[in-house]
C-alpha cells in the first residue's frame, strides 16, 4: 500500500504536536482507554504513526492526541473522523464488562457502532481499517485454531457479533478500495487487566495472602502478555496484510499449570487450591492460536515468554495493587 | 408459543380500530411501503394480527395502523416500538435500490438499523422476530439451496450484510427468550415490482410494443409471485418455526424460458430477443430454493404457478402501466 503524503497544512489542522511536512500516517484508535488499547499507543507511535484516540473520557498522552466522543454516538464519532481524517483506523472499542460481555445485549449496539465507524472512515477517505475480534469467533472444538480453516461457529453472542462485523468488513472493504485486517485476540493478560479476570485475580489473591481457588483447570488456553498483543496490533496496522490473523502465543497451557506457575513466581505455591471450585459449565478442552500468519506474514514474535510475562505482571500488581 | 392476551386498555392505547379485550397478536412491520411489504399487510391481518407499520411515509391502510419514523433513526424507531409494544415484528426494511443495493454502503446502515430494531423490540418485551434475508446469503455454486446445509458464503456486500444480521439474531434470540425466524427470499416478481427489474421490464417493454432484449439467459432461477411470498412471510410470522427458511417456488426455470413465456402470454413472442445483450459478468448457473421447510414445517404452498402468476402480473401492468 502506498503511504499517503499529507500536506503540512492538513496535519497542522488536527495537531501541532507533529513535525509539519513529514511523511506521516495518521491512525485513529477507538477503545484506547481499555485494557489492550492503553498499551497500543506507544508501539503505534514508535512505528511512525501520528496517533489519535477517540473515547468518552478524553485523555491525551505523550504518544497521542485525544478526541472526546462516545463511539456509540454515530454522529459524534463521524465528526471526529471527519476532523482527524485518519489514514488508518484501529477499532478496539467494544462492551467488555467481564463475564457479562459474553451474552450482553450491548453486543448489538457495538455491531451497530462498528458499522458506523467503518462507514464514516471510508467516507472520510480512510485507507486501512483494522478490526479486533476474538478467538470466540471459532467453534471451540479443535485443539489449535487456524484462520480461515477452523470452523467459524461462535457459541456466544459476543463471538457471533464480532464475526458479523468481520464478515461485513470483508465484503465491504473491496467495494470501497479499503485495505483491511481482522485481529483475533486469544487470552490476554498483563498490567491493567480487570481484576476479576483469571490471571489478575489469582495474582491479587496470592499477593494479598489469600488462597487462589480455581476449578480443576484442565482446559488448555493460549495466554499472551498485553504488551505483546498490543505490539502485534501495531504491526498489523502498519502492514498491508489482508484478512484475519490470530494474536496469541501459539503455546497452550492447562489453566491449572498457569495458576501453579503464578504460585511459584509469587512464592505462594501452598496457597494454590486446584479443584476447589466446581465448573459452572463444561469447558472447551483447548483454545490455542495457530500463529503462523502472525509470525510469517507479519514477521511478529512475542518478546515475553509466559514466565517473563507473568513476572512482569506480578511486579506491576505489587506496585499498583488493587 | 403462547399467545399473549392484552388488557383492553393497552390495545386501546395504540389503536381504536380493533375490538378491545380481544385475544390479539400485534405485529409491527418495517418496510411496509416496499415491494414485498405492501403485499404482506392483508395476509397478516387475515391471520388475526393487529397490524402496525413503521415507515418514513406513514400511510394507513384498511388492514393496518401506520406510524411515521425513519427506521434508520434508532431513537425514533425505538419510540414507535415502545408505543406500539408489538408481540411480533417483521423486519422487511432495507436499502433496495435496484442494481445499486448489491454493493452499496447503505448496507452497513441497515445492518446497524437492524441491530437497533432488534434490541428495541426485545427491550419492549417482544415475543417473536422475523427477519428477511435473501438467497444472496448462499454461495451460488450448487443447483438447489438448502437452509443450514448449503454453504453460506455471500459474493456481495448485500448478502454478507443480511447474513451478518441473521447470525447475530440467531445468537441473540436465545439470550433474551425471543422466538425468531429468518426468511430467505429468492426471486420475487409481481405487481409494484420496480420497473427496471427483469420480469417488470420485460413485460413493460413488450406491452409498449418494444423488443425485450436479454442475454443468452441460460442461468436457472427460482421465481415466486409476490403475493405468495407475502403469504409465506405471514405464515412464518404466525408460526413458531425457529431458524432459516427459504421462500421460493422450489422450481427452477432458465431466464430465457421465463422471458419466452412472457412473450407468449403477451402475444409478443416475435419481439423477444434472446442473446441480444452480452452479460456484464458470468452468471451463477443455478439459484433455486429447496422448499421442503416451507412446505413441511410451515405447511405453505404457493397459490399461483409461474404461468398464473405472470398472467396476473401482466394484467396488473396493463392496468397500471408505467
Amino acid at each position: 500500500m502506498d503511504l499517503p503524503r499529507f500536506p503540512a497544512r492538513e496535519a497542522a489542522a488536527v495537531s501541532d504536536r507533529f513535525v509539519p511536512g513529514c511523511v506521516c500516517m495518521r491512525v485513529l484508535v477507538t477503545g484506547a482507554t481499555g485494557f489492550v488499547g492503553r498499551h497500543v499507543l506507544k508501539p503505534l507511535a514508535e512505528r511512525g504513526f501520528e496517533v489519535h484516540t477517540v473515547s468518552r473520557r478524553a485523555a491525551s498522552s505523550e504518544e497521542s492526541v485525544a478526541h472526546q466522543a462516545d463511539v456509540l454516538d454515530a454522529s459524534a464519532v463521524r465528526r471526529v473522523i471527519e476532523h482527524v481524517r485518519p489514514t488508518h483506523l484501529l477499532h478496539l472499542a467494544w462492551f467488555a464488562e467481564p463475564k457479562k460481555f459474553w451474552n450482553a445485549r450491548e453486543n448489538l449496539q457495538w455491531v451497530a457502532a462498528s458499522m458506523e465507524v467503518l462507514r464514516a472512515f471510508a467516507d472520510a477517505g480512510g485507507k486501512r481499517f483494522v478490526g479486533v475480534g476474538s478467538c470466540a469467533e471459532y467453534e471451540w472444538r479443535d485443539k489449535v485454531y487456524v484462520e480461515d480453516r477452523t470452523a467459524l461457529a461462535p457459541a456466544t453472542l459476543y463471538g457471533a457479533s464480532k464475526l458479523a462485523v468481520c464478515d461485513v468488513l470483508r465484503a465491504f472493504a473491496p467495494t470501497v478500495g479499503l485495505s483491511f485486517a481482522w485481529a483475533r485476540l486469544f487470552f490476554i493478560y498483563g498490567p491493567h487487566e480487570p481484576p476479576v479476570k483469571l490471571v489478575a485475580s489469582v495474582i491479587n489473591s496470592l499477593l494479598a495472602g489469600d488462597t487462589a481457588r480455581i476449578t480443576s483447570g484442565e482446559q488448555i488456553r493460549d495466554f499472551l502478555h498485553v504488551s505483546d498483543a498490543a505490539d502485534a496490533l501495531a504491526a498489523i496496522v502498519g502492514s498491508n496484510f489482508e484478512g484475519a490473523v490470530n494474536i496469541g502465543s501459539g503455546n497452550g497451557i492447562a489453566v491449572r499449570d498457569l495458576v501453579r506457575l503464578i504460585g511459584d513466581l509469587t512464592g505462594a505455591s501452598d496457597r494454590v487450591a486446584i479443584g476447589a471450585v466446581t465448573s459452572a459449565a463444561p469447558e472447551a478442552p483447548s483454545v490455542v492460536a495457530d500463529t503462523r500468519r502472525l509470525r510469517e506474514k507479519l514477521r511478529f514474535e512475542p518478546r515475553l515468554d509466559l514466565r517473563e510475562g507473568l513476572e512482569q505482571t506480578i511486579a506491576w500488581w505489587r506496585a499498583n495493587g488493587r
